[in-house]
């Protein structure tokens, strides 16, 4: 079912890696409601990925970047310009990666090279995509722009180890430029917080599988999948949100404001 | 701009006092976007109000109840599904009023039964709106239920007095019916907290053009205005946002997440 | 240990009822610390009671109170000024009950009178107790008022039903009154949010031990006992912390901040 | 007046530059409640203060240490233990540097290499030192870590820039490694959050009187102070607050909870 809710935008979507990815069903959304926009990717990401079936499927151009180059991402806002003819009205950041998490690094062991990449990839990723942005001026008045997060940037959950600080300096940039765009261009910036999700980057954090169902038993509407979470982006990048700025927004089914579930405690007095 | 968002919706809309009102302005999108629904108001206040404009605009009959009567809200769900041919998808609750703020009582000197009016107009009515749709089931599964509250519930402003109370408990119960009626009907609850708004309600309140003043130039997209209210709301009925439950969800231009802006520092370096 | 925090501070403590409670807890330390106070609790709590013994122990007077009724809080503020000699510097608000869960009533069943109980006693006691003081000028500059509180004022835990409301309604007093007696007389205000503790009034709601449990497992300090809690409060007394108010201060051994822990994914995954 | 709160107990403090900082305070009155400790402070720092008046009066043992090198609180901590007899009861971080504040950069034209010093020097920092501690089992069981921060994790400060998101890192890490220090060795790690305070550092901030202005204005006890924040980071540091921990702790006379301050509202109206 489609309303046309972005007929006539532009956008960017970064970090669709193969069509688990939440950036992925995005892109499929977006196209659907009749947005144009350019899809990217680390240079690595993309040769592992299928985001060329993807491009085809929404009759999108890919532009390779490095979310950490200052120089990619300039390519990346005005060669997107060029193809979409004209400023972009959405950015979807959907970036992230700790060497920590993938090479098992516990939280009181890291190794601090490794913590600056993750900050750097996964959060500084987003600053300089809006800093790129902001001097190019390449985001149309009212544009809105969405990170995608993890509630762990709140609350401790020990297998997310460092992206915990990575998300929370996200949110941080989140709030910090969306006061500056919004003053000076309206443009808007927000985080979305959504469930675990069974993606090929999530899936990879140990105990990932437990955790799952625990937020699945937690929540009463159960997780939020991909697909949901591309709907639900898809409002933010519409007209009808024009005053939601510098907000992290829960898309969790719940989980976030439950502190207990029946169903979790029918699991511990069965212990 | 219309996206038939809600069609084949049905809804109860509440609070609609006059064209300045929030609600006024919800009801005429939902009416865009493809909603069939009932007014409701409080017999008084449907008295003094124009709703009866409304309704032939929007082509909905009024269902006039006193929200703090289970009766009155019995017969509102009752009789809305008897008109609207079905269950409701949506509600929105837009019920508020403090005795204390009217009668100009000073938080520190409160009038009890007062404050007691405040809770049950204002927050224990979204209670009972709850319980008795959830006792008489009749709203359907993945139905959408938003009530309008302001920060007051989480910061101190001094004029809202005893309103700050009564909307805690109000974002209170959204939480907590939200739990209930999320795991049972996939229902989800939640509460917007706008911007200050200048409706014939909200602009009674002693000091509020000074503050409606100093939020507009503290939020960097300035305060929301009703129809960007309506708008958001429009989304959060839709089948886009069915996994945002138990949120409080502000639309606020920024405000809830700006310490201070240039212009309020500018505005005191000039004292 | 003791340090003499509280020499020669005055105060009244409510909410006595057996050995178990933590006022029992805060009025034993509070002796200790150096500070003479009263004691009070409602006619028909003490009859139950053993707060005798805790007077006699103390050497405090005990000042029967409905909270609920502002003539015994005059009498409460006014006696216990006379007893001890001055104005309070310290002030415990520890009263809550809800009929509903009581008598088992589900929250998508409440009865609205008995709500309205849980909000008056629970809650707007809290308000009288504050208005009451600060109408008769009782609480010297610099004092402190403390209310004990939980979190499912924040998050939803099924079984605290409409004390979560009741709850939320005590904090936003704490705040909303937190700015007013702060400003005028340097009063600050703020709530405990406390473990769950196995008190005589705790453990008596249903699903009580298996959340205790939970949340055990889950704090990585497991939970703060009363008497952990009675040291805090102390600090909170003290000249020690002057500038904290309007806050609510979890007191959980880093319940609110886990997400999930490490023990409670390995109770899953025997599942 | 001193109270024995520290009797016994060992430490480290970091950050005292100069008389006005913050851990210079608490220097002196963790002396004066009886704590023994060293002081430590980077290289640089130490030459330009007057760290060696403030050793002497607390006959405390200065070790120099550059927080971003391990090495350097790898001798930290081990000569720490040597000189105090064991292990570390305590310790305060107060550190924080952001060149690009230094250097006036707009947080839209942020200089990355200078980002990364300020996350590195203002909260990497914090966790070397919680994992160095780790590492060397350096803290007794129940100690006590506090880290000094600031509001700008929570919402936009505009003069506050890249900071911000140093102090959002921080917090983070207040919250992950508190979780797994609680657990494993039962140390608390939390941040205090404090009003702006006219210190050498915090001084240098372009805009800082106005905002100093506004938010003694807006708070209802008026600004905290370095002497309070002592205070209360004393109450932090012994054992009466065993139990709170992952915490972030505002201690600002009320700032974080005030909407609007009728001071600020009459501000507005003379306008």
């Amino acid at each position: 079912m489609a309303y046309g809710l972005l007929n006539g935008k532009r956008g960017i979507i970064s970090g669709a890696l193969d069509e688990k990815s939440i950036a992925w069903k995005v892109a499929l959304k977006a196209k659907e409601e009749g947005a144009t926009f350019t899809l990217t990717n680390a240079p690595i990401a993309m040769r592992m990925g299928a985001i060329k079936q993807l491009a085809e499927q929404c009759d999108a151009e890919i532009i390779p970047a490095d979310a950490t180059s200052v120089e990619d991402l300039e390519n990346l806002f005005t060669k997107s310009q060029e193809v979409l003819g004209g400023k972009v009205d959405f950015v979807l950041h959907s970036i992230g990666m700790s060497p920590n998490i993938r090479k098992g690094k516990a939280y009181t062991d890291l190794n601090y090279d490794w913590f600056k990449q993750s900050i750097d990839i996964s959060a500084l990723s987003f600053h300089k995509m809006l800093q790129t942005a902001y001097k190019l001026d390449a985001i149309s008045e009212w544009g809105s722009v969405v990170a995608l997060t993890y509630m762990a940037a709140q609350r401790t959950f020990p297998f997310y180890t460092d992206m915990a600080d990575a998300k929370a300096v996200l949110e941080s940039i989140a709030r910090s430029f969306g006061y500056r765009y919004g003053k000076s261009h309206k443009v808007r910036v927000n985080t979305v917080s959504q469930s675990p999700t069974p993606t090929t980057a999530g899936g990879g954090i140990g105990g990932f599988d437990k955790f799952y169902d625990f937020a699945d038993k937690t929540a009463p509407l159960g997780n939020a999948t991909a697909d949901q979470c591309a709907d639900y982006v898809i409002t933010l990048f519409s007209d009808l949100t024009r005053m939601v700025t510098m907000q992290n927004l829960f898309h969790d089914g719940g989980f976030s404001m439950t502190g207990i579930s029946e169903d979790v405690m029918n699991l511990i007095s069965k212990e």
